[in-house]
Order: C-alpha cells, then sequence, then structure tokens
C-alpha cells in the first residue's frame, strides 16, 4: 500500500478510491499494518463512510456504524421507531467485521484495525466456508468471552475462551447493512452462532419486552438491540441494570483512565432502567452498586501494596505464534504512549499459544503511589 | 470603590495598594458589591495574596489558604509533619471571614464576597463585642446547619438553622494565621463557638487518631484538621468515609454539573479510608454507597417527572428584608448564566425573614427531558 499510494487515486477502479482520497486530505485516513499486510482505516466519518472503514488492498469494508442508546425504553421507542423491529440480544463483547482478501480471511475492528487475535481464531468461530458462496460476504458480530485481549469482563454464559455472536452481514465495498432476513437466512444456511433473537416487535408490546429486560436482567445480561424493520433500519440499543453495574465493578481499576462521564452515565442508565421497571427500592441493587466501586478499587490498592503497580492481566490463545506477537504489537501501536502492555508468558498448550499479558493502569498507579506516599492533594 | 479607584494607586497607604494594582494588572482582581458597599476581590492567588483576598476600602482581608488533603493517614502525616500538630474537627460547612470595618460587622466568603446571608446573622453567631477589643482581629471559622443558603447537606449535630465553628484567627491587613494558642485564647475569652479540638498530637499517636476518626465516622462526622504547632504552621485535612458517602448523596442532582473527578476523588478516598482502618467488607457501607447515587438521581428523576424540571429548595432566615434580596443577587451574580435562581417566599416568621429559593440543576434537567421524552446518545 505505501508504494500503491497512487493506484488509489486511479478514478472508478473500486468505491475506495475518491472516498479515501478525500479522507487522507481531510486527514481521516491512517496507515496500519497486520503481519505483511499493509492497509487504511478511517479514524473518523468521512461523507458517507463510518470511522473504521477499512480499505485492503483495492477492497473497501465499509465501518459498523454507531448504535444510539436510549435510556427511557417506552419513549425511546415510540418516538424512534415509525415500523415494527426486530429485537435482539446485545452482547458484551467487542465488535467484529469477517470477510475474505484474496486467499486470506480477517477479523476487523470496531476502529477499522485487523484484530491479529480474532483474525488467527476465525476457524474456531465460524464455518468459513460460507465464503466459497458467498466471497463479498462481511459477517458483523460480537466476540465475548473471559479469553479475549480487550475487555476485563464478558457474559455469564460464556465459560471459558471467546465465542462469536453474529448479528449483521454487510457486502464488500458496500455501505450499510444487508436486510435483517438476509442475515438470517445466512445464519441459518452456515449454522453460525448469532445473537438471541425476539422476534419482530411494535411499539404495543412494549410489556412483553419489559419482561425480557427483566429475565436478560436476572441472568446478568447486557441488554437489547432494536432494528426497525424498514428500508432506513433505524436503531437503537437498551441496556439492563445488571449490564450497568457489570461495567463499573469491571473497570474499577482503570477509573483514571475513563472519560469522566462514563460512570454518571452508567449510574443514569441504571437509575432509568430501575424507574421504567418498577423496581425503585432494592438493597440488593444498592448493595451490589456500591460493591461495585469498592471491591474492585480495594483490590487495585491491595495490588498495588504487593507489586507498586495497578494492572489486569489478560489471557487468550492463538492458532499461531506470530499472531500472538502481532497482538501485543498492535496494542502497544493503537494504545499509544498511555498504555503499556508487558508480556508475561507465551507458551505452547493444547495445540495452542496461550498468551499472557499485563496491561498497566498507569493513572491509578501513579495517583495511588502519590497517596500512599504521603502525598497532598489539593481539590 | 468606583470612584475611589485612583486611591489605591497611592503608595504605601496600606499593603493592599501594590498588591491589588499588581492583580489588577494580571487580570486578576474584580469588582463585587454588597448593598452601599463596592469593593474588590482576587479571583485567583496572586503574589502573597491568597484567592478570595478582598480589598473592602482601605481594609485588606487576606484570603483563607486552601488546606491540602491527604488520602492515606498515616505516611501522610509521616510525610508533611517535622513537629507535633494540633488535631481539630473538620466541619462540613462554608468558610467564612468575619471582622469589622468602621461600624459594620461583615463576612466574606472563601471566594472573596461578602456573604449577604452571613453577615446578617452575626448577631447570632458570635458575640460582636469582641471586636471593641481587638478591632483588626479577623474571625475564621465555617457556618453549617440545615438552614444555609449555599450547601445541601449540613452535619447531624446542627439540628436547624445555621451554627458557626471558629478555627483560626488572623488581622486585617496581614496574611496567614495567628499562633494557634492565641486563636484559642480568643475563643475562650469571647466564649465562641468552636470546632472541637482533639490536642497536641505527634507521629506516634497515629492509633489514638484512627480511634478518633473511627468514632467520628460511627457519629456522621465530616473528618479532622491538622495543623503543626510551628512556625511554617503546615495544615492536612483527612475526612471519614461516611463524608464521602454523604457528599455523593447530597449531590447526586446536580450529577451534570459538577467536575468529572467529584466522584472517582470521593470513592477513591472511601476507600482509602476503609482499607486504613480494616474495615473492608462492610456490606452496610456497600449499600450505603449505592444508594447515595441511586437514592438521589430516583427522586430527581421522579421530581423531574412531577415539575419538568430538577431543583432544591433553599430555606435561610434573615434578620433584615434587603440582605434576602442581596442575597439572592449574589447568587445570580456568582453562579453566571449556569445558575438558575428562583425566589419561592419571603415572610416575616418569629422575628426574622425566611427566604426560601429554589436552584435549578440544568444539566439533569436538559439530560432527563431529552431522555424520557426519548432522545438517543452516542456514547
Amino acid at each position: 500500500m505505501k508504494q500503491g499510494g497512487t493506484s488509489d487515486t486511479k478514478p472508478g477502479k473500486t468505491p475506495a478510491s475518491p472516498l479515501i482520497e478525500e479522507a487522507r486530505r481531510k486527514g481521516k485516513a491512517q496507515q496500519a499494518s497486520y503481519r505483511d499486510l499493509e492497509y487504511l482505516r478511517l479514524t473518523d466519518a468521512s461523507k458517507d463512510a463510518p470511522r473504521g472503514t477499512a480499505v485492503l488492498e483495492q477492497t473497501t469494508v465499509f465501518g459498523y456504524p454507531g448504535i444510539g442508546r436510549v435510556l427511557a425504553l417506552k419513549p425511546g421507542l415510540d418516538q424512534n421507531f415509525a415500523a415494527p423491529f426486530w429485537v435482539e440480544e446485545k452482547i458484551n463483547g467487542y465488535n467484529v467485521r469477517i470477510f475474505r482478501l484474496g486467499d486470506r480471511f480477517l477479523a476487523l475492528t470496531r476502529g477499522g484495525f485487523v484484530c491479529p487475535f480474532t483474525t488467527d481464531r476465525l476457524p474456531d468461530l465460524l464455518d468459513l466456508d460460507l465464503f466459497e458462496d458467498a466471497p463479498d460476504l462481511v459477517v458483523c458480530g460480537e466476540v465475548a468471552g473471559p479469553d479475549n485481549p480487550y475487555l476485563e469482563s464478558s457474559p455469564p454464559f460464556v465459560s471459558h475462551d471467546v465465542r462469536l455472536f453474529v448479528f449483521d452481514t454487510m457486502r464488500l465495498n458496500r455501505p450499510g447493512f444487508q436486510p435483517q432476513s438476509e442475515t438470517y437466512s445466512v445464519v441459518e444456511r452456515y449454522q453460525l452462532d448469532a445473537v438471541q433473537h425476539f422476534g419482530r416487535h411494535s411499539h404495543e408490546d412494549i410489556q412483553a419486552i419489559q419482561d425480557i429486560l427483566r429475565r436478560l436482567n436476572d441472568e446478568g445480561r447486557e441488554g437489547l438491540v432494536f432494528k426497525e424493520d424498514s428500508p432506513r433500519n433505524r436503531r437503537a440499543k437498551y441496556v439492563t441494570s445488571d449490564s450497568s453495574v457489570s461495567d463499573i465493578r469491571a473497570t474499577a481499576a482503570n477509573i483514571m483512565e475513563l472519560p469522566p462521564e462514563y460512570y454518571t452515565n452508567r449510574i443514569l442508565r441504571l437509575v432509568l432502567f430501575l424507574r421504567e421497571q418498577g423496581l425503585e427500592h432494592s438493597i440488593e441493587l444498592d448493595r451490589q452498586l456500591g460493591a461495585a466501586f469498592l471491591d474492585g478499587l480495594l483490590a487495585a490498592t491491595r495490588q498495588f501494596e504487593a507489586d507498586q503497580k495497578v494492572y489486569h492481566t489478560y489471557r487468550c490463545r492463538f492458532r499461531q505464534r506470530d499472531n500472538a506477537l502481532a497482538l501485543l504489537n498492535h496494542m502497544e501501536q493503537v494504545g499509544g504512549h498511555q498504555v503499556q502492555i508487558s508480556r508475561r508468558d507465551l507458551r505452547e498448550e493444547g495445540g495452542y499459544w496461550v498468551l499472557e499479558f499485563d496491561k498497566l493502569y498507569p493513572g491509578l498507579t501513579g495517583l495511588l503511589a502519590n497517596l500512599l506516599s504521603g502525598g497532598m492533594i489539593f481539590d
């Protein structure tokens, strides 16, 4: 791609060319690499191409557009949907787009990076034969599970490793999603692991939807995504109170790095969920929310006292050793100065390469170092 | 002061002149007024004058310097104090400096504004005869109680109205505090209400100090201030976990206006307090922390649903009706565009003028208006 930069400017070759040229002019396109592959990704939305759109050789994989969040369910559905909508489970993982490029299979993260981990594990996640029949298909889904390299939390129903949960399909070189019926038929035809579907609903079904949410909440699941069954395909997401508490619990050590509104936003989500579900006075939830903050920070403090740093140890397994190294490289590329990754172990085990690495939380590490040595703060 | 602006520039008249001229040049001095009195206040620290220093006619009242906070008590005391220190209770109120200017008595807030409320109520708060003996005395203390115009919370031991708790003395036209022994003797001589004193301690007394803190925490009190018994008079403050929880509870409706670190800072204080007190696993505290967030926000949501706005109603009483009006005027001056004050009632009752006013929380009001009408957010 470095050498081939000029070939991008040839008009009409693929939809990518004018798009990427404009993005480049505006400083919204960035070069990245995965092993021997160099490619471009959009760091910001540009024209009709969402952030995370990637151009690899002559192929464009359009970004997965952000889904708006409603915090009040009934008015949220009433205001935003003009037609019936599909209701699907929302999964606590990271978003991927899976596709074929020549004779290799790749997975992109939301930001448009090739993910060395997901790419490595594709044969474990889905039947890649589907790309024989549909070479320009893009499978969109969530990868979730305890042994993932990005998130500290994972759904309770994935006990080990990771799983893929498909929820959309796209086509190469075309923005936007395929109709939901098309995605459902791909899922069925190739026996893909998909998110749980709760059918097609309309505004009148609010009570049934609230009941689904209450059940999901009791099971420690994240929430729902709503997709209007119409050409404009409007979408919205809504999460359970358990999801908000879990997010807070999972990120306590990360408290200094997160954007300021991270916690207040989740507490507000939680309050509006309770209010709408008529669950206002739950001593058990009070306790869970308090413990979410306190347990995580007490653990971080103990960790600091033992190791003079606050960190999280990630563990994930690879088919190819080189992909484990590419992941470490990717993490450092993406994180910049703020993220410090240190490899703990990379060993062969049961036919896989098991990688363990620590991610340092510099904010809390620095603050605790100051405070626990008697530092004063002026606030 | 407006007309008298040039008289400020006469050199040597009081220590105020060069100080205020320099602050003015640097844009750190601002004009303010209280009824017929115009004066200047420092909006930022300038040379040896802390923020909140005020110049009224030819008199300078130096600002009350900020006190650093330690979040880890033992290392905090070990690192910051080279000599024994006085230990005093910290009160949850607002800081005032009380003094005589000609034939009137005035109270300044931390920011250097004449406080119309405190100024009005001075005869109820202390014996003003002390200024006959010591006309250049500045009495520093905390005003606290449920019927105050600034804070939503107050100490549990002030059941109604407000009280003054003296903790320092200064002299007019001189920066810095008088020695603690001098302050204690003024308090005794004029029978002033002072903060609770726990005597003079050194590093070896850490266990005794921790015991005091545990007792204060059990009684819902805020914490301690430490003052080194030495010419440099170094100071530090440290708060109980109950104080952190109370702050969170009291400000839930204000969640969108507060600086981002408001909550994370308090949760960290709380965690380090628990850790140092060996109180790590308290289900009751988990519950209190969770409820502090949830109860306040649920109440705000209910209030919004009833009144289409989130606000707090303040109530306080005055000797003079004009001071109630001056307070409302002051609140609007200080708050700028962000603060919306609306008067609810001003009536005579029991020889006082009782003022009730609402303070709107525009951030949460706007956010709830958007969310509860089905608005989507992209986060």
